[in-house]
């Protein structure tokens, strides 16, 4: 595109546009032939025969999504894996990805180089490189869009709406660790020790997309429901009810946490409406019979990536509130939110 | 995604994020049984067996890339054609589309609604549909990301990188329309008639990809090289040179232009510049050779989008400037610019 009604002021201090694409993001291009080395006006790509494309994209905007002064290495990879996350759910191994970045007049390009290299660490740790994109300027704060593709058997893509009643539901690794990380580099819980502290920020800005345990949850047949965990795990749980017109209850004291998070509730209950649906968790969280939950636990600690039963799909007719969370004597709580909305 | 750092004042307007989608953009998805209804984290596609997708994203920031007083319907039809231009320079049938809407508090309901009418509009006049997004907040300007799917035959997509010397260079339809458009729309060129008022703001507003053609251009066999004009005519041959290791002449006065601009330009030949850089052009600029020139000029003529021989790729070694605009006697031309840059 072309015209400009507005011309930033300031803009210069980052390389022109070509060379910006040309030093930064076409080297992440190298390993993908179709990105025709991102000097092209599109990319091609074909899945092999016996698979579809799988495709998600998710946006992230400075002082919403990500905070103003975290590293842009670890803005990209969190960029970068919630898109992957998505593609885990699916059942999906994941490919390539395009990319969108508005960078602001204060942009410079030590943050485009650290964006860049933390790009370039996650496609080595996955196997996927960069496609094409566009670089734009913005006035507003730096915004990021990522869209990620995947491939899956033909026709096998795992989805949210085929939860039945009688399934149990099951959700990998611990709940609620990204949201208390988001508080400790808020600089809250100052008496959690420092390791703690550490594991619980990098469970805020590095995710781990289950994509291994994706794979294996697909290619495993026993899996009726999945989606990822990142608007929480209320309202995720609510998205796969409602799209399987089912409702839900989740054992609060089920759910898996952390050392960390396992203290810090000790010490403050009134934490554990945040951790259930704080979301930033990127777990997985599925439906399946009663009678898969061995095979699945056994396949989740083959891989490395425990899964946990924290309820069951009672039936149909979800009534108003489509997950019921229950404490340890099945008594309701009430929580005051059922997930993250954008707005 | 979920953890906000910073919740956005004043976004309560807008229905919630999943009602929006639901009321708005749920719909758009109706023809593509991959968006899954738009309920999932993702969204599945095949291209036929025989085929490459073709995959394309374009971002548009108001006061950046449209005014923000322009038409919510179309702002979305520009949106989505801007894209579905890169899709007719490869020779691509268009499939569909990912977006990401990241509204502003001052988005309001009637704003959204008259965007996804522009989108329904052109999804119907080009047969494509939406399969998949993210509808985010932002505290900056209005801010839109569109990836586009198309098919070609695989390994046929054509691209800018086959220039060879000796090729002659066409270039679709007329240029410099959408340019004069903008300055139309910012209240210059007052005494121009209404009606080429009207047309040049519409050339501007909405772009026309040139889809039929693109396809046959590729069936033809004939394209050496091939990419769609939107940073400006002068910038876009240099990046067909520079793609393809050689130089490029332009004849200024070989340039197709509509009447409306023939006839500013007679009155003011120092809008010449603007016309052959200022871009938001989206016609298809090509080189073939030079036998092949009448069967591509018919090939326009039947599609009825005419095109025009512009100029010439003299040889290897572009020098230092990839391309030289000549005027009627051969002197070359010093444009203060060679095309758009973002930034």
């Amino acid at each position: 595109m072309a015209q400009a009604p507005g011309k930033l002021p300031g803009a210069s201090e980052l390389p022109g546009e070509f060379d910006l694409i040309a030093r930064y993001f076409a080297p992440l291009s190298a390993g993908m032939p179709g990105a025709l080395g991102l000097t092209d006006d599109a990319c091609t790509y074909a899945p092999p025969p016996g698979y579809d494309l799988v495709l998600t994209v998710d946006a992230m905007v400075a002082g919403i999504h990500f905070l103003p002064d975290d590293p842009a290495a670890s803005v990209a990879r969190k960029l970068l894996r919630v898109n992957l996350s998505d593609l885990a759910a699916k059942g999906a191994m994941p490919v390539g990805y395009l990319m969108t970045t508005a960078f602001t007049a204060e942009t410079d390009a030590d943050w485009v180089a650290g964006f860049a290299a933390g790009l370039a660490a996650d496609q080595r740790e996955y196997g996927i490189g960069l496609m094409g994109g566009d670089t734009i300027a913005t006035p507003g704060p730096l915004s990021l869009t990522l869209t990620a593709l995947g491939i899956v058997p033909t026709g096998r893509a795992l989805r949210r709406n085929g939860a039945r009643p009688g399934d149990v539901v099951l959700v990998s690794g611990t709940i609620g660790d990204g949201a208390l990380g988001l508080k400790v580099l808020r600089h809250e819980f100052l008496d959690l020790p420092p390791a703690e502290r550490r594991f619980l920020e990098d469970r805020y800005h590095l995710p781990q997309p289950r994509l291994r345990l994706g794979q294996a949850l697909l290619a495993s047949n026993l899996v009726h429901a999945m989606m990822d965990v990142s608007d929480g795990l209320v309202g995720d749980l609510g998205h796969i009810a409602e799209a399987s017109g089912v409702g839900a209850i989740l054992e609060a004291a089920a759910v898996p946490l952390s050392a960390a998070a396992a203290g810090l509730l000790a010490d403050a209950p009134d934490l554990l409406p945040l951790i259930l649906t704080g979301g930033d968790d990127y777990e997985l969280l599925l439906t399946a019979a009663p009678d898969a939950v061995n095979d699945l636990l056994a396949l989740g600690a083959e891989i490395g990536t425990p899964l946990s039963v924290v309820g069951c799909i009672p039936g149909h007719a979800a009534g108003e509130r489509p997950v019921r969370v229950i404490d340890r004597d099945g008594v309701e709580l009430n929580l005051a939110t059922g997930g993250y909305r954008h707005f």
